[in-house]
């Protein structure tokens, strides 16, 4: 047998050929607006060979991922499966696949996220309109209402729990309203999904997407994605084809559905880690899942008042997922921020654009929802606001 | 302190609240087109918490994750980056980020992922045309010549390594033509990065992408991409923003350069898997890397021959990583596969289109390119084989 060689004729470059030492990385106590930590059982069903995406045993577990999520966002959507990659892919899957050019896309904006989805939408060639409300209140159904008919919108996109502010925002009829007006209705679940109450399908929403890193204590790198047979009968009637290949639901239901045609390769150990994360949920029981985080949220906004700092949002529309707390006068928010990470192993969020110095963001999500690390967290900014850290 | 209820008001829906055992899955030897084995180094790497994608002890680790990125590919591109994504996000990154509507790009097609590379093209507003060869042979330089004088491109396509068919392109000279006439050059590395010879910088690729999962032996979830400043300067150039939020360069490269902005939470955990991947590819070094999977390419088809088995692909053009053999008259090829799979836990590909139930696809990559594991499916095919398995 002949073989041409393969051999290089050019000599390599060895600048960038690092001698690097194992990986190592602090254990850190993630209370920051996401990730999250990871539940230490899903690390470990990560823990193990990749199978083949097509492969029977895995076609098995894709099936057993679906009807979990289902389960995690109260929906019979049969299209209601994980996307392969971060949480802004979800984000972008729900527009991608509902946007098509010249549709007027209502965006309401109160926080960081609407923006995204602005953005979004406007690649996607929708005629976005917005209505637009303080970072950190909430929009309320008249005012929606006055939106959806002053625009008419194909498609509503909406956040219910702002991880920038900190804001839940009430469903309630808004679903009834879409219906009304004859438009899809889209909810960015990101910061609620396994940690807040959900309803997908008594809400009437038609598209919702979410993360695996916050509620459902698993890394990132896969999101969950749902979508109603309503938003799948636009998508059939397109004129035009979905601008995005990687997130085109009419090629990945082919995939997640019965023909199990290949589209890519599935982010396998991922998947591991996201059913263990969804056989926890499962386990526990979405109940005692909400009430859990329930009451180390009222803990630690009890504590944050004891320490003299203040929400930033009414309680009532306040977040049990993610707090947004006031920076005191005369403290740098950022190195406080530092000090936390570098002198003790935890990490809280800061504000992001227009919040940027004035808020910090507390997560208490998933496998950190618990008494003793409120506690641990408390301590640490006692002592830390105690000693001045970070004062100007 | 007063707190609204979040309480459900609505009965919970238990149907898709499955009761499912902790997960198991068998230990494939993957010998298939991909997913490949990975490292048990690289998966212990993964194996801990995530930390934050802004903690600075993570961007250390990006930056280390882009230095070996540079060095895998023989490139000094700056925006030499892991996109967070399986292989097919990284393909359409290199065409959402070059391609305006309206631009020609013109495809080389010789195989299933050319065509992908022309669904692709199509959606970003490419006026896509395309030169076709058969599946199973190559393009010449004065083929492409021609092409590219025809249709006077802004962009070429083309594939390095056709997963389908299991040809490796020969890439002498092509750079040279694409700068001579003006055009950028995509090339897909997805089956040839860590495992066969490639010089980005020396053959003149303005674009290039990859997988984890096959020569680097890292399971998939993040995919190897890198853009030259030839590329980045018609990105600058662009005159309608990238119809593409998630994979948008000029978003991901103010996180993955100097100013670390927040885009998307990163998949912490496989860029911990990465790492480890491109450490042992630094490790063992590009040449005796290459070496040993053309030692262990032509182990097998030594002994694909004394089995009687055939090779599609001639021999001078024929990927050490990836081989197709032709389907003996008279066998399922499918069947065959199945067998493989169930009786000896070794998974081999089949043909994709057009070589569909006419070749297998043989993949000896990464930590799965060594003597013993050619040996043992050598031993199983003979066996199979013999015993008459998938004959019709």
């Amino acid at each position: 047998m002949t073989f041409t060689a393969i051999a290089p004729k050019t000599t390599l470059d060895e600048t960038y050929r690092l001698k690097l030492q194992p990986l190592e990385m602090p254990e850190r106590l993630l209370m920051g607006a996401g990730p999250s930590n990871a539940d230490p059982r899903v690390i470990a069903a990560m823990d193990r060979q990749p199978i083949g995406h097509l492969d029977p045993e895995y076609l098995r577990l894709m099936d057993e991922v679906q009807k979990l999520l289902r389960y995690a966002w109260q929906t019979h959507n049969f299209m209601t499966y994980p996307v392969p990659g971060t949480g802004s892919a979800a984000m972008e899957a729900t527009l991608a696949n509902t946007v098509e050019p010249g549709d007027v896309v209502l965006v309401a904006v109160k926080g960081y996220f609407g923006k995204r989805l602005v953005d979004m939408a406007h690649r996607y060639g929708g005629d976005v309109r917005t209505i637009e409300a303080d970072w950190g209140s909430v929009f309320s159904l008249p005012e929606l209402r006055e939106a959806i008919a002053a625009h008419r919108p194909k498609v509503l996109a909406m956040v219910h729990a702002e991880t920038s502010t900190g804001v839940l925002q009430p469903m309630e009829g808004i679903g009834d309203l879409c219906r009304e007006f004859d438009c899809l209705l889209i909810l960015d679940t990101v910061t609620s999904l396994g940690c807040v109450p959900i309803f997908l399908d008594d809400w009437k929403i038609d598209l919702a997407y979410s993360c695996s890193q916050k509620g459902l204590s698993c890394p990132p790198g896969i999101s969950p994605f749902s979508m109603s047979d309503r938003a799948i009968e636009k998508l059939d009637q397109r004129t035009t084809p979905v601008a995005n290949w990687y997130l085109d639901n009419s090629l990945l239901r082919k995939y997640w559905g019965g023909e199990r045609t290949y589209h890519h390769t599935a982010p396998v150990n991922m998947t591991y880690g996201l059913r263990e994360a969804l056989r926890l949920l499962a386990e526990e029981g979405l109940e005692a899942r909400w009430q859990r985080h329930q009451s180390n949220a009222i803990k630690l906004w009890a504590g944050l008042e004891e320490l003299g700092l203040e929400c930033m949002v009414p309680v009532e529309f306040r977040l049990p997922t993610l707090t947004s707390v006031k920076v005191p006068d005369g403290i740098d928010a950022k190195a406080f921020q530092l000090h936390l990470l570098r002198e003790h192993n935890i990490e809280i969020g800061v504000g992001l654009g227009v919040l940027a110095g004035k808020i910090w963001r507390i997560g208490i999500m998933g496998a950190n929802s618990y008494a003793e690390k409120v506690d641990r967290l408390l301590a640490v900014l006692a002592e830390s606001l105690a000693q001045g850290v970070g004062r100007k």
